[in-house]
């Protein structure tokens, strides 16, 4: 079994570190606010819904040090606000920070919030792994029982970007526990490699059969009839469906439909972003160039050349079959059925 | 101005190490036919026009070679079988290999090979320089004369695939010369990266604007926008127009014409396979894993992680505009206008 990507234990926070993997498993603790926002800057922790649960903790260290009990919730706001600034695209980092501060402002005072602080962050981290199963139950009801069915996905959606167990691979890791599952194909997902290092090694770990192909060989594969699905993560989801996710995934989605592949989006509620009407909306981040020209510290590409790096795309609703969710699979009417369910 | 690709002198034979670009321009000599066999192997000479002289010279350097009188015309055959086997996809090297063939069976006796093999194979080589300027005046004139376009490619169609000059970044060098080049965006190509090593650092040589970026993100830039036409190069093309090209053509293809923007192959005649109806014909050849899982020496996958590695993919003729040869730019019913070219 992986350990918890995040680990609370007696007021201490504990990462997985996601950059060592698959050449090291080391969990390391993070003290204070500050080192929460470099971890998520630099992606010791990352995926979607793992940034939330450990902004809260990033949130939990920087109260329970708070000492000066004056103006305790602007300082906290304050706080919040410069986690949110570590990265710009995934909702779920500004949803669970917004949780905080809706819960702070209920708290009486400030050694009442230090006192409760943990079981709310311990919950939302529990509820997390909860809402992941529920994820992998619902899109593994998806697949016929009769029926093996191999799997392509993109990035890592797995319990590596989660607290536990997994989006996207929630739904392969239950596949697989049912007997339903032939291979599941993983796009190494460049620049930084998350398919090829951390959903390879998380799926070996645990004996689930794996090949890793580069991001452009999925179309011939699915040419061939190798693949029957294709489930990845999000990182914000509009009003009607649009969703960004890691670069790559719009890619994926369309060779999915010219291929008549169905294509699914896994993700908790909390991706949802309420106030955005379309994809449009959402901000994409650019990342540095040294993570396309250089790989492992090894400089590959010429000096001088000019890059890209946008972290993310967007792939339009017309192109996701559902989204599957830890409440229901919402497909066909993405504005209507997300709109309900808020 | 890029040295030549392959360089005939005084009965010797050069080529550019494209294993060292970007790192460092290195021109070696190669000695014999072995040596010629594993240069297009390992891939220090690539790209099917090049792999084509490079075999044609090194069948000179072969028959060069001979001594013994007796029965050279079977030695050669076998000699020519034993080039052809370095790489099975490309058809320009069995088409250059057989063209010395026919060749051989014209001349008189050994010694009137060897005297008059090394012009032959010069003659191959400046046709091949030819071939590509023309390519790129008719894949020019497709732009109308007051447009600037940025042009997507990938892996390297380029003077390093050639002789000189290049197929597809033949049109881009001279779109450039035109001054109706805004941007190149160079897909990087894995797993070995020929774009962002060997395609950027061959236009940064000559200033030519380019974008290095990773083989996930064209669609996403499509979307925006930024690209106004793909040119790529070919290794093999059937009667029918379907044609093999480096792993993930087939993505770009799907993913343009999805974005409704010109799909060209830009590709001599001699790429053409008249035996072949229809792309399912074209052998592709499965390179070692661990070029997906190492990359410039430093592993970066989990040991023990199953890849896969096609070297080629087959775009169907339908997501083709249009195959620029040197003598006419092929669209519409391929089959009808590729037969009449023969």
């Amino acid at each position: 079994m992986l350990p918890k990507t995040i680990e609370l234990k007696n007021k201490r926070v504990f990462l997985i570190d996601q950059t060592l993997i698959p050449k090291e498993l080391k969990i390391i603790e993070i003290k204070n606010i500050e080192a929460m926002y470099n971890a998520i800057k630099t992606m010791i922790v990352r995926g979607a819904p793992a940034i939330g649960v450990a902004a809260a903790a990033g949130m939990a260290l920087y109260i329970n040090g708070l000492k000066d009990k004056t103006t305790p919730i602007q300082k906290i706001n304050k706080a919040g606000e410069y986690l949110i600034s570590a990265r710009p695209t995934a909702v779920n980092l500004s949803w669970a920070v917004n949780s905080i501060l809706q819960w702070v402002k209920k708290q009486k005072d400030l050694p009442d919030m230090q006192k409760n602080i943990w079981a709310y962050v311990q919950q939302m981290a529990d509820d997390d792994e909860a809402t992941n199963r529920s994820i992998g139950n619902l899109g593994a009801d998806l697949v016929q029982k009769n029926k093996k069915v191999a799997v392509l996905t993109h990035c890592n959606a797995g319990s590596l970007a989660t607290v536990y167990w997994g989006t996207a691979l929630g739904v392969i890791r239950e596949l697989h526990n049912r007997g339903q599952l032939k291979m599941v194909y993983a796009d190494e997902t460049r620049p930084r490699m998350q398919g090829g290092k951390i959903t390879s090694w998380e799926l070996i770990q645990e004996k689930i059969p794996v090949t890793v192909i580069t991001d452009n060989m999925a179309a011939h594969f699915m040419k061939q009839g190798l693949i029957d699905m294709v489930v990845v993560g999000a990182d914000r989801i509009a009003l009607n469906g649009d969703t960004a996710n890691k670069i790559g995934t719009y890619n994926v989605a369309i060779i999915a439909k010219f291929h008549k592949i169905p294509f699914y989006v896994a993700a908790p509620v909390s991706t949802i972003d309420f106030n955005i009407k379309t994809g449009k909306e959402i901000i994409i981040e650019e990342r540095g160039a040294e993570e396309v020209t250089t790989i492992n510290g090894v400089r590959v590409m010429p000096q001088g050349v000019k890059v890209k790096n946008p972290a993310f795309d967007v792939t339009p609703a017309e192109l996701i079959s559902g989204i599957i969710t830890e409440k229901v699979v919402i497909s066909g009417d993405f504005l209507t059925k997300i709109a309900s369910i808020r």
